[in-house]
């Protein structure tokens, strides 16, 4: 399934995300998908951030019981740039969907649907259609329209006395921070390039000075919030760091995002579900740049220079006043 | 001047760098190139780690005053994948040999001539003929044959007590350094990539434990060997880490080799002559892969993941002891 690199960059040069097709809420109104247990199949890629974060959030709240996963391979397949394969699976097939290629899964449910067949996706298994693949909404889905189905002791990821506080933040850390790195890594100019890396710093500066007094980004319990941002801190020093130029720094040089990040992966669902292999080989060998790249050449901005004159106390190390031999 | 790409690359998959065409030492000696005072015209471009320590020992010397120099830029010819141009100097041409580009000089000397035409180059005014490219002896040249022209006061840089141990460690930091960023870089299969990965990053942990203790390679003072580490480490961050996938660690990372690579930063001919916007322009626009790279997808060994189960004490932020809010 070829695609239109054009479709997804403005005249600008700066890469616009496509929107999501399937939308329509969980719920339990007219005209809302049903909340059912072992009626929806979500399909993912560990590469992927969007699909990422769903699957951790699915974990947390026990719906990995009623909600069966499907995996397909960080690797696109060769002779599609755009789709996802399930070739990880017994002859390459999703056992329960049949099908070979996640865009079959899209064309079923709208023959003429022309975007990229994206992962998160919520597939029916009743009508064999797709539901729902709006990546922004699903953890808010599962967290509130699901919440029949959360196991007994599941975490409240979205507690309603912040929920606005909650989306508020979540808009920030996608536009700057999820979003912000992918458009880094497809800007078509290096004007729109350099935005894009300031603003994602200038916003992984303003959380680092955040977390510095708390442990999470809302306090002392994890949010959904944390949930989004961990999904592109994870990935970053592995793969956007050189693959996408987010070059200024690793998170590893942010005392506190590295602390954060560590604390987060070393809880139930997220490391379990962090895939370092597969994100390397997704942006490092497979990687689609949905925009056409040839014969842009992207500066990296960074790295960060400023310490290179800072003290070094390597003098310490000698009893010379000089650091040269000269000849008497 | 385009070139047999196969020509650099071995049946492994591996990079062999070629070898110099003009070795005619410096020296006294008939048949030797003679030493004179403003005879010479010494060729680089800042981007290139073989020249830049040409260009450090001539300046640590005071050999500046008597061998003039002639800067190409560090952006690649468009026309010419592996020549240099010296579009930086007024109409686009060295001001004293009227050339273009470094081919000229080489096809003037050997019309026969099919290598890469590379810096550093020392020209011959008197024929307007190279005289000597040989990047791994210039310096020790200048060292020792050209030290009737040393200013007063010059460094000894290559003390002859020690010459046998820095040439031994030269060799060391040529094969599995300075030339092993670039077979790392130029790899063109995933285990000879892997295998000089390994030996590169062995070599600077080995490095790294050695300067724990002593200031410089060889004690309390710069020699040879210092500018040609300094030569590869400063580039090292900003250019290979990314560009050539030598990934494991930042040279930041490690404390000992960051301190003692700024110790040199911030002497006198190391940092004014290192110019990290020529470094990055060069690798990460205008680099020139040698070898026929097309279809061949390297995986990137780091970056060392090692740090993410460590202890993060994130605990001491929070006052609870779960991290999850649970409803009542």
């Amino acid at each position: 399934m070829e695609q239109n690199k054009a479709q997804e960059i403005s005249t600008d040069g700066s890469f616009k995300r496509q929107t999501n097709r399937f939308t329509t809420p969980f719920g339990s109104k007219p005209g809302e998908l049903p909340v059912e247990a072992k009626r929806y199949r979500l399909l993912w890629t560990p590469a992927c951030p969007w699909a990422h974060r769903t699957v951790i959030v699915r974990n947390l709240l026990g719906l990995d019981k009623i909600i069966s996963l499907g995996t397909a391979s960080p690797l696109r397949p060769k002779t599609a740039q755009v789709d996802w394969e399930f070739s990880l699976d017994e002859a390459g097939v999703d056992p329960v969907l049949g099908i070979r290629y996640m865009s079959e899964i899209y064309k079923k449910t709208d023959p003429e649907y022309s975007g990229r067949p994206t992962v998160p996706v919520m597939v029916d298994l009743k009508s064999m259609q797709v539901a729902n693949n709006d990546y922004f909404k699903l953890t808010n889905y599962l967290e509130t329209a699901w919440r029949p189905f959360h196991k007994e002791q599941a975490p409240n990821l979205y507690p309603e006395h912040i929920q606005a506080d909650i989306d508020a933040l979540n808009e920030v850390i996608f536009h700057d921070i999820n979003n912000g790195v992918y458009k880094c890594g497809f800007a078509l100019c290096q004007e729109v390039y350099e935005e894009t890396y300031d603003r994602l710093f200038a916003r992984l500066d303003e959380l680092e000075e955040r977390l510095s007094t708390q442990r999470f980004l809302f306090g002392e319990f994890i949010t959904d919030s944390d949930v989004r941002l961990y999904s592109t801190l994870v990935r970053f020093d592995a793969a956007y760091y050189s693959a996408f130029n987010t070059n200024r720094n690793l998170i590893k040089e942010f005392p506190n995002l590295w602390g954060y990040v560590r604390d987060l992966y070393q809880t139930e669902c997220f490391g379990d579900t962090t895939d370092f292999d597969a994100i390397k080989k997704h942006y490092h060998v497979s990687i689609t740049i949905f925009v056409d790249k040839e014969d842009v050449k992207i500066l990296p901005k960074g790295p960060d220079l400023s310490g290179w004159n800072n003290p070094h106390h390597r003098e310490r190390l000698s009893k010379k006043t000089d650091k040269f031999l000269y000849d008497s």
